[in-house]
């Protein structure tokens, strides 16, 4: 069987393909037919549809028709013609079958029947074999390569910044320790406590929370900078929008103001929906069918309008005036408070009826590194508010004057034993410059219309579960 | 000062610059001149080349002109004019000046002298606004776009595998520990040993050494996929070939067999060289002059030469016949030997002179999922060789029969507790599957001619070190 493999993307995308002898490879979904005919449906993982192959019972070994079930790896050889049925153009008249490996019905757990997304995440190593987790995988990975192509072609560096750090000056409490020490029995000083000269690197190190601050390093010598890598919180949160292990976008920016922030912000965020809507319309198709109807929509509706830019104190005001007028909240509302998702929603869904850059934050609510405004009370931070999710991005001019950030970070207790490397960009050839972060799952909650973030991930961590 | 900013590489690269007022921002080189010209050589990062800003002293506050030094950030508005010197053809007029941020001249570390790189290595959040880490840094950027652009084109699925692990069937021993655990007074039971069911994760976890395995699992699904994140390896090893934290490229490939794995290493690195070679033109030209006189021509070679194909078992012979013609090595070779870099170095770089594929590895000395040869003694695995760093590719077919593979482990001593959903792909549709793993640095120190793989990762983590 020499022929060279097509992919059934390539079949099911090209133009010139009814006549052609072709050889695919994949799993079966499912088969079905009568005594002379076998009909399979074969998926290779490359899209979501299925090659349907049609099998004259007769010439092939009865035997090997009856290990073909559900689940198996096939490898067959055929010519394409025009499909009979709907819903395909093409499908196969089988003339070579070779079977790699069997699927035995009675213990293979992804039969035909609908699973629950619970019980599928506890076979998290069998689902992307289903349609659902095919799809949500390549969106994944087109998210990605999007990102990529955004940056890239805007002459932004990727940037790889430490996944384990020394510096703990944003995630206290919060961190994962990362350690060589024989924990059962490990080495200490004169005064009994744990003596980190002899771990790995010297000294009590954890997992990065975020790669901004040395983000922000590089911004300030190669000028535009994003990084994408994964970031930890070791939060005991069991909700359906934490994870203990994400995948976060971090852009930094030299000589960027709050305004070109926000910019940046929204083309990016609308580059990536057009993306998905451009290179991913079958998967989403599907899952606007089976998962959430209005799905297609809500992407269509953010590349159709402009974000509205408002000031914190203007939220609040419209947010007091919905409870004056009725609005019921769980969470009180002042100026002074942090948004909770309630809050955000209602700015984007019913006040506003499009996404929403909040800006002009209080300082109180916010990190020592923000650009602080002139009237001693708010900072330049910018969220983006996205239906469906709330917050989708964060992020803020950057405090660039030494002075104000030392003070700032003193009166917030930030170590300077830990930052002092950060300092030093605002002492030597400082300038504006702002950043944001995005999270790569909140972002796919939104394109998939997924409802739980374990679901847009391959292997979820979450507290008493790393498995996989 | 309202005018869109031009970034230093535009204006190189443009055609039609001369005559036109432009706005540029970075970070100034170097300034010299007399009494009445100041000559500022600016950088913002964009690219390797600065541009000259000239500067009618007379028309400039004193002062400000004093503050602008090497390292000092500043805004120019100017008219390009044709360049009077040699190695630029176009400069810039200033008309306006606004300095950013002052760099002390007696306390800013990057001044115009040379550094050694173990200094730089100290000051690693300043080293990305020198000549050489721009370059280096440029070039990893544009290395993880290659990376990228290659497998999407050709239809593979970028994808997720865990950092935090809770198996280390591969790196046993060599695992950095990840734990929320009070280090001090962990919890015990009653045995007296400590109880990680109060740990975050209900378990022991580590940091990945690998992607691999749940790689395959997502090859086994979706078709072919690749990872690209970070891996660590918590080995005391202080050499410039070893990184605690470092990020590997890993695609594994359901249908491949190992000619087809084969095929595609050698078309991926070519294609990643010529990418260098295309996009990172004037990054490497400095780099081959400042830093490795050889690197173009190297690099060029690898494109030009098919690579050798060659059994363990004709490599071997070949280097016991070049030791009985007096070729002295290091270490003892014989059949059943790990080769050593310089038997590695012997082949490439002597022997054949060119690249070499070296295939069918005795099974003892490699990992228990390479695929079984019929001979009982080897197995399919495939280490590329490079001139100058030795092997930059490992990989293999994947063992795909489930008998075999349960044997292999229990001899190696695998824990089938920690492996249980791997072998689920052996139960469950197996077919024929390959991979390969590329160290992203590796590869780094290939393209930038750079010594140190300390050098091409922005914050080396290594024993005793994990500054900034």
């Amino acid at each position: 069987m020499a022929m060279k493999r097509l992919r059934i993307s390539d079949i099911v995308k090209g133009t010139d393909m009814v006549g052609r002898e072709a050889q695919v490879k994949g799993w079966v979904r499912t088969k079905r037919g009568s005594k002379n005919v076998a009909f399979i449906a074969l998926n290779d993982g490359s899209c979501i549809h299925n090659l349907q192959i049609v099998v004259d019972t007769e010439k092939f070994d009865e035997e090997l028709l009856k290990k073909i079930t559900t689940g198996a790896a096939i490898n067959v050889i055929g010519k394409l013609v025009e499909s009979q049925g709907k819903g395909q153009s093409v499908e196969m008249v089988a003339e070579k079958i070779e079977l790699y490996g069997v699927a035995d019905p009675l213990t293979y757990p992804l039969q035909k029947k609908g699973h629950t997304m619970e019980f599928l995440r506890e076979i998290a190593h069998l689902r992307p074999r289903t349609n659902t987790f095919g799809a949500v995988f390549r969106i994944r990975h087109n998210m990605a390569i999007a990102i990529h192509s955004f940056f890239h072609e805007k002459g932004f560096y990727y940037f790889h910044t430490p996944i384990i750090t020394a510096s703990d000056c944003e995630g206290a409490g919060q961190m994962f320790k990362v350690t060589t020490l024989d924990l059962d029995c490990p080495p200490r000083n004169d005064e009994g406590t744990i003596d980190f000269k002899h771990d790995f690197f010297g000294r009590h190190a954890n997992l990065t929370v975020s790669g901004q601050l040395e983000g922000e390093l590089a911004a300030m010598a190669l000028g535009s900078i994003y990084t994408f890598g994964p970031t930890f919180r070791a939060e005991n949160s069991n909700t359906p929008r934490h994870l203990a292990e994400f995948w976060m976008i971090e852009p930094e920016m030299a000589f960027y103001e709050i305004e070109d922030n926000m910019d940046l912000a929204e083309e990016f965020i609308k580059y990536l929906v057009k993306w998905a809507l451009d290179h991913c319309a079958d998967d989403i198709e599907f899952l606007n069918n089976m998962i959430d109807k209005e799905l297609r929509s809500r992407l269509e509706f953010v590349l159709q309008h402009d974000f509205v830019r408002l000031g914190y104190t203007e939220g609040i005001k419209i947010l007091e005036d919905a409870v004056a007028k009725g609005q019921k909240f769980e969470f009180p509302i002042y100026w002074g408070a942090d948004l909770a998702a309630e809050h955000e929603r209602y700015l984007v869904e019913q006040h506003f009826k499009r996404p929403v850059i909040l800006t002009d934050y209080p300082k109180e609510i916010k990190s020592f590194y923000m650009k602080q405004n002139d009237d001693g009370k708010t900072v330049r931070a910018m969220d983006v508010l996205f239906p469906k999710i709330g917050e989708i991005i964060g992020g803020s001019q950057r405090e660039e004057d030494y002075d104000k950030l030392l003070t700032r970070a003193n009166e917030m207790g930030v170590p300077m034993d830990d930052i002092w490397w950060y300092m030093d960009t605002r002492k030597y050839g400082t300038a504006p410059h702002s950043g944001f972060g995005l999270g790569f799952e909140r972002l796919l909650l939104f394109v998939t219309g997924m409802s739980n973030i374990r679901d847009v991930i391959p292997f979820p961590r979450t507290p008493n579960n790393a498995d996989f």
